[in-house]
């Protein structure tokens, strides 16, 4: 199932993509849920209304014109994100000057957490604010992010996969400078704007296999970045075992689970986010994350 | 005013401590706020009608034998942390080995944030579960914290002490080899039961100038870290300032401002925390935050 966050008559309901996309089911007018913490939280029950809710709903919504916005809007806490997770990535990292903690090491031995604040999310088609950034270091990453649903610590990677609801798509949007002037990244990585999220939330089991699939980085059009899933240094039931290993994870907690190689700072001269270029992030089954940046 | 979170008839309540220390007026009770993030979202108005529901109050509840919990024991994102940002400490965390950013420098030339995971506090009195790090690096950091009020993003230092809320201590328990091993502290930080934090909340007009203000930090009774806040490199206004410049700050968002010298890994052979130690991290003015390791 694909889940939405949109925007009608000056709400916000979440519902879920019918007609191959065309149209959709408002969940929260059918009395599921009035967001989609609140729907995650229900857990299977949770779902099993809401695939009711499809099932018998006459009423469907034109996609076309509404505002979507990101699938989780407020976060209940940040969003925890993974460091340098595909090889060529983390070797044009460290590479670039700007990876304070990288010496002779390239490749991480364990998976490098970090957060982002929930204030960074916004939904597609919003604007990322590059002008914040006074030094103009604002760069890309797309990223596969996880949505946990039932909550669990100690979680072996074997059981991982059962504690996933779902699948969105974020940009880790940072201002280079910042994350290097601090050396701990968050605060290069957590200014307003600086977390696109979106278009969808796919459940797991309509997302399958991860492995399979491709993502896709384009600025303007221009392809940047472009991996497949199963090129994750730590996959998806390696970082959920990870991060729970001491601390436990909550439903509606979100992951984004690393960037491929062909950031900004990848080239040299590294090429930055300008004001009036947009950034789309494609994923297979989920769709492409388009914002503009100003 | 001095604010806890307490339990009673099974639930948590917030309250006022009057009659110097030994009563406090229920003020869920009395219909101010449900809890303590309710009443930091209401503002002065809040305040105000706390202070009224204190004058008018003719039951107070003795204080003895109340469960008093973490001021704020869900906050609504991650804790924000600073890390070496006091200078002894900053020379101490630098010569052990365990900070994987130093290279030659040892003061940080800006502030050092990264976060803890919400789910890891806890109030006083309850285990820091030291048992959860099998390598047996579990260390104390004794800090003063402070309560965001008003939300602002941007702010000068300047005008940043009319953005506080209020104070609070927070021992930032840290697994170091965790710490160490992930590059990035956020994993090592956040463990559940990692995040001491209380006994109060200190509102700003009574915590005064914290310049004159000394923080200690004890391990069976032995004093470990002593120092003054005004040793801070990088004061609170300052702090609030750097947060806010590209991130919105929120009412109830905590920010524990670093530790002084002294935590264990300053000792050769460092001296780490052990099953039934006793840790308490005492703040002028606001209190003790006791809380013993399991």
């Amino acid at each position: 199932m694909k889940l939405v966050s949109f925007e009608t008559e000056g709400e916000w309901h979440i519902g879920a993509v019918v007609d191959d996309g065309d149209h959709l089911v408002d969940l929260t007018a059918a009395g599921v849920a009035a967001d989609m913490t609140v729907l995650i939280g229900a857990g299977r029950d949770g779902l099993a209304a809401a695939r009711a809710a499809v099932a018998k709903s006459s009423r469907r919504m034109p996609l076309r014109g509404l505002r979507i916005g990101a699938p989780i809007p407020h976060p209940r806490r940040n969003i925890f994100c993974v460091g340098k997770n595909y090889v060529a990535h983390a070797t044009e990292f460290a590479r670039s000057g700007f990876d304070h903690s990288s010496q002779a090491e390239e490749l991480p031995e364990c998976p490098i957490i970090f957060t982002k604040a929930t204030t960074s999310v916004i939904g597609p088609g919003e604007p990322i604010p590059g002008r914040s950034d006074q030094t103009n270091s604002v760069d890309y990453e797309g990223e596969l992010a996880v949505i946990i649903g039932a909550a669990g610590r100690n979680i072996a990677a074997r059981d991982a996969l059962a504690h996933v609801f779902g699948y969105t798509i974020v940009n880790d949007v940072t201002a280079r400078t910042v994350q290097q002037r601090h050396k701990q990244w968050f605060l290069g990585k957590s200014f307003d704007g600086f977390c696109p999220m979106g278009p969808c939330l796919l459940t797991a089991d309509a997302f399958g296999a991860p492995a399979d699939t491709v993502l896709r980085t384009r600025v303007n059009g221009e392809e940047r970045q472009r991996a497949r899933i199963s090129e994750l240094i730590f996959d998806v039931a390696t970082l959920i075992e990870t991060i729970s290993f001491g601390t436990t994870l909550i439903p509606g907690d979100i992951i984004a689970t690393g960037t491929p190689a062909g950031v900004g700072i990848g080239f040299k001269p590294p090429r930055y986010l300008r004001a009036g270029d947009v950034v789309s992030v494609e994923i297979d089954g989920i769709g492409i994350l388009e914002n503009p940046v100003i």
